[in-house]
């Protein structure tokens, strides 16, 4: 049989920080990448600012094989709304997703195409499953960086442009130093 | 469109221990249970003892969904060879799987239908890629507990059937106090 996958290897990961040794391949996004997802607008001189860093262990994108990263996301607030990846269906629209938090306290995000949502916690130890159908968005609500290891099926691939016209159905926002979700006024699901 | 999945849901995973809060589908498997499968048989007065205990996120058992488990495998020998896994391939052999080791000491044993074989480390922090294709056994070699968290899609499935017939083309054994890798004069790959 034709094998798909690259052969046996390994990676280290840092279960405290989460860096992976050997350090592969890196997607770093800042608030100039998220305008129009937060309800504020990015002021001008935060464009620059690192809001999240994916180092993920590459693998061919074919169905059967695994990809993994780490995601790392600030801590801070934009216009009251805590620090967030962009979130995404997943182009395979059934392929499910696993969370392993490291670091940090966070809130996962997840809501399907008909609007029905769910916030899940995010904490060190904490394994988040995000079922086939669910996009999902992850929230750094604490003081430190938040940070999780991910495991999805390699050909899930990302629809990433459903959730920037519609939103999510709520917003993580920060009242009175705690988290606190709301209805999203602008979601358009 | 109808989704497969469960809702989201989270578990907690104990970094250091391995166990699963709330604690699912448990599958534990003793000597009596291994019989065959070391080079040396297994003496009658440890059939009952423990080698490895399986602790398992269920989901619905679906192209898609992500299945994942903590095993822990008690330290010890049998006729020299270290306790390990049965092992096995993937129903649907193109199926990867990714471990992440928690505690202790381990060799990874791989093994293509072919013949061709790898031994990957295992200790805390390693992240083993096994990629669609490969059998995959796990071994302890160090003085305490081997634990580590696996996640593969839910629709692998198993086939035992194949090591239990042919075995695998190296054995882990302890020489003078460390491991050891040897062929396996029984395998019959």
């Amino acid at each position: 049989m034709a094998l798909a996958g690259p052969p046996p290897f390994s990676t280290v990961l840092d279960l405290v920080g989460g860096a992976l040794d050997p350090e592969r391949k890196l997607v770093e996004r800042r608030l100039g990448d998220m305008q129009g997802m937060y309800a504020a607008p990015v002021p001008d001189e935060r464009l620059d600012e690192r809001v999240y860093l994916v180092s993920e262990i590459p693998v061919p994108i074919d169905e059967g094989n695994l990809l993994s990263s780490t995601t790392t996301i600030e801590p801070g607030t934009v216009g009251g709304e805590y620090h967030m990846t962009k979130g995404h269906f997943h182009a395979k629209l059934d392929r499910a997703e696993i969370y392993l938090t490291l670091a940090g306290e966070g809130r996962l995000v997840l809501a399907t195409e008909e609007g029905e949502h769910a916030v899940e916690p995010m904490g060190r130890g904490t394994v988040n499953y995000v079922p086939g159908g669910w996009a999902h968005r992850s929230v750094n609500v604490g003081h430190g960086p938040l940070v999780f290891f991910a495991v999805f099926p390699a050909d899930a691939g990302y629809d990433y442009k459903t959730i920037e016209e519609q939103g999510f159905p709520v917003l993580i926002v920060e009242r009175d130093g705690a988290p606190e979700v709301l209805p999203n006024p602008r979601y358009r699901g």
